[in-house]
């Protein structure tokens, strides 16, 4: 008998029938004597749509009414999901965030889990009941009503997992695990059995969105099994076979298994890039330059300065492509002048395309077979960034595909 | 300054630009120096939106789990009305029951208010906010969300009037007030400016579905000043003139005005009477009758016994026509026999009409000229109840209307 806390999405439990199937499925779990915690999404669409009724009262609501609102999405789903597991003849309970003390600090939004109470989830448990856990939110020292940002529903599972101390966190999503690349851009993209937890964060934060990367860096933390897998297979399938499925996130190199030297191609198709030219090269500049960037709550990903040349740079960064416009006007309008720049140059139509993984710390010439292979497709390199488990570099937007299978191949991601 | 507590229905929160509007008269109650409590009903339908989705998932589902599913829409429109009061340039916060501790008893789906703690409120009114608190909700000594019931936004309201000692509950609706009787039947019916506290009790019970019932039981008992005023007037009319429109409830006969013998016409077009001919008069009879149907959870109205003869009597009760057939079933497969009742009548198409009035208990003659215009109109009386500020009376259904206008007319409700 293990605690094992599963997690499903908000297409997962998009409709009342989803949800019955939902249902079956932790049922089966249970009927073969698991204790089981879901925690779910909203339905597919109620998040979005109760924030719009917002929008449409006020341009910028305030954040506290904001999650007061939002969080309502997922206590209907946590509320449904108990009724449809009492259908299947098991005893179930639906708590929202603040009926089991999820708690977490007060940042509105996106506040972060603090504390978990597992007095009453336990009890439960021991009592033989489903408990039901609604995802994406808390509740701040103050009694106030907060939500964890954009899948925090994924990190809501994985934290209750770890203050369990449960066997297992299984995230149930639409898709049926990590790959080594998106399958619609490779077609020979293969599935991983499983990936360390610092590829998984590497391959999150590069867009290959299987799990929030917040969700990522907790179970890293607390060292909860995490695994990744289908809700679209049959919710009556045989569960060693269920068990087995998905990608397992898992957190030593396992000395058993030849490790890969790389996991995973990941890759940003939206990406823009900004350089500044001729920047004087003193203390405090580059704050200078992206604070204002980031008082407009725009994401920066790479950031690249070179060495100077007679006390003057060049910086180049990259920006989601959606900003790219708005932290230009910014640059060009009020850090310009303020910094003494020459020029400002700009390109909306790059992509990032990384090689990952933690094998690459034991093996030399990553990079350079990296850079061979795209100068023999005639691809020009950008940017280049790198990490401990990951290079990245920037190119042409219209490379994009060619890069991603020419790279999969080489590092030979189609074979086992 | 006051402190005054505002409730808005469903409709009055039907969309957001309602909402707004909803948010532009406190506003103008807040500039013009008063404190201000609002309970808003979840905005029209959602209720009723969430009840559905449960019930596609299970026909009787878990009344725990639907308090938690239903409680979200008040949560919903509270934050909304919160949002449009803080662009109103009012500063606001909205607080779920369980916020404030809205204590209830675990009643499911018909809680019970036990207790409000003020503190929270009366610290935010203090510091010059609006304070916007879920109506319709609060949670049980277990931290379960509890709701109140159908209408049950009124109640909350009169109870954190009454928590917070309010100068006055104002209870704005999508009519202007309580009136001698429905205008759609009588088209001489009057808007009363007060009525007492126990003819609204009776009105309400007996159709005038202005305010829920357990509403002014609940204000009845606290004192609590309780107006039912119109939401759909101009949110910007003058503050002096909202102030005096409407029906003012009051709790004791004013000596300085001119009590009306009767202060309006209820009726109940919907009913059926169900009658047991020759019922053994022995103890225990009517529970022996009545207790199956009140376990199949129909409502009985009206019920009457008569003097018996030979040791039998007949006894008569009425129900919802909804429920008739319900009832009519139930006695003859499973009580006649039982009690060994000769027969059992039924008339599913009778209506209740009623005089309701505080005056009625210093004069004498209500009854008979209730009875002698009945007479003169024609109308045969089927069934007589009376209590100490009403009359009651069934008849045919077809007569109901002739009645109303009649009785309205010969006691001179149409006369201010």
């Amino acid at each position: 008998m293990a605690i094992i806390v599963h997690k499903y999405g908000g297409t997962s439990m998009g409709s009342t029938e989803r949800i019955q199937n939902v249902a079956k499925r932790v049922a089966k779990w249970m009927r073969a004597g698991h204790q089981i915690v879901v925690v779910p999404s909203a339905m597919s669409g109620e998040t979005n749509r109760l924030l719009a009724l917002a929008k449409e009262i006020a341009p910028n609501p305030s954040p506290r009414e904001l999650d007061q609102i939002a969080a309502t999405g997922e206590q209907v789903s946590s509320g449904l999901l108990a009724i449809a597991l009492q259908e299947q003849g098991i005893d179930s309970i639906s708590y929202a965030g603040w009926q089991v003390m999820v708690r977490t600090d007060s940042a509105f939004t996106k506040a972060r889990i603090m504390e978990i109470d597992d007095s009453k989830i336990l009890a439960d448990l021991n009592a033989g009941k489903a408990v039901v856990i609604t995802g994406f939110q808390g509740v701040d020292p103050d009694g106030n009503i907060t939500t964890l940002g954009r899948g925090g529903s994924d990190t809501s599972a994985v934290a209750v997992a770890a203050a369990l101390k449960a066997d297992e966190c299984l995230i149930y999503t639409d898709v049926d695990g990590v790959y080594t690349t998106d399958p619609r851009v490779c077609e020979d993209a293969r599935r991983l059995d499983h990936i360390t937890f610092e590829e998984m964060l590497e391959m999150a934060s590069l867009g290959s969105k299987v799990l929030q990367i917040r969700s990522v860096e907790f179970a890293g933390k607390y060292k909860v099994k995490t695994r990744v897998l289908s809700s679209l297979t049959d919710p009556m399938i045989p569960l060693e076979q269920e068990m087995k499925s998905g990608t397992l996130i898992t957190f030593e190199e396992d000395s058993t298994m030849e490790a890969a030297v790389i996991s995973g191609i990941a890759f940003n198709r939206d990406e823009a890039k900004i350089t500044i030219i001729d920047v004087p090269d003193r203390p405090g500049i580059a704050y200078q330059i992206l604070g204002p960037i980031a008082e407009a709550n725009i994401d920066v990903d790479m950031i690249i300065q070179n060495q100077s040349v007679d006390s003057k740079t060049d910086f180049t960064f990259t920006v989601p492509r959606a900003e790219y416009q708005k932290a230009l006007d910014l640059l060009k309008n009020s850090v310009q002048k303020h910094i003494g720049a020459k020029e400002i140059l700009g390109d909306a139509k790059v992509s990032k395309v990384s090689v990952v993984g933690v094998g690459m710390r034991s093996h030399v010439g990553v990079a350079s077979k990296m850079f061979r292979t795209l100068s023999e497709e005639g691809i020009n390199i950008l940017m280049i960034s790198t990490s401990e488990i990951k290079i990245s570099v920037v190119i042409d937007e219209k490379y994009m595909e060619l890069a991603v299978r020419a790279l999969h191949k080489v590092f030979e991601l189609d074979q086992k």
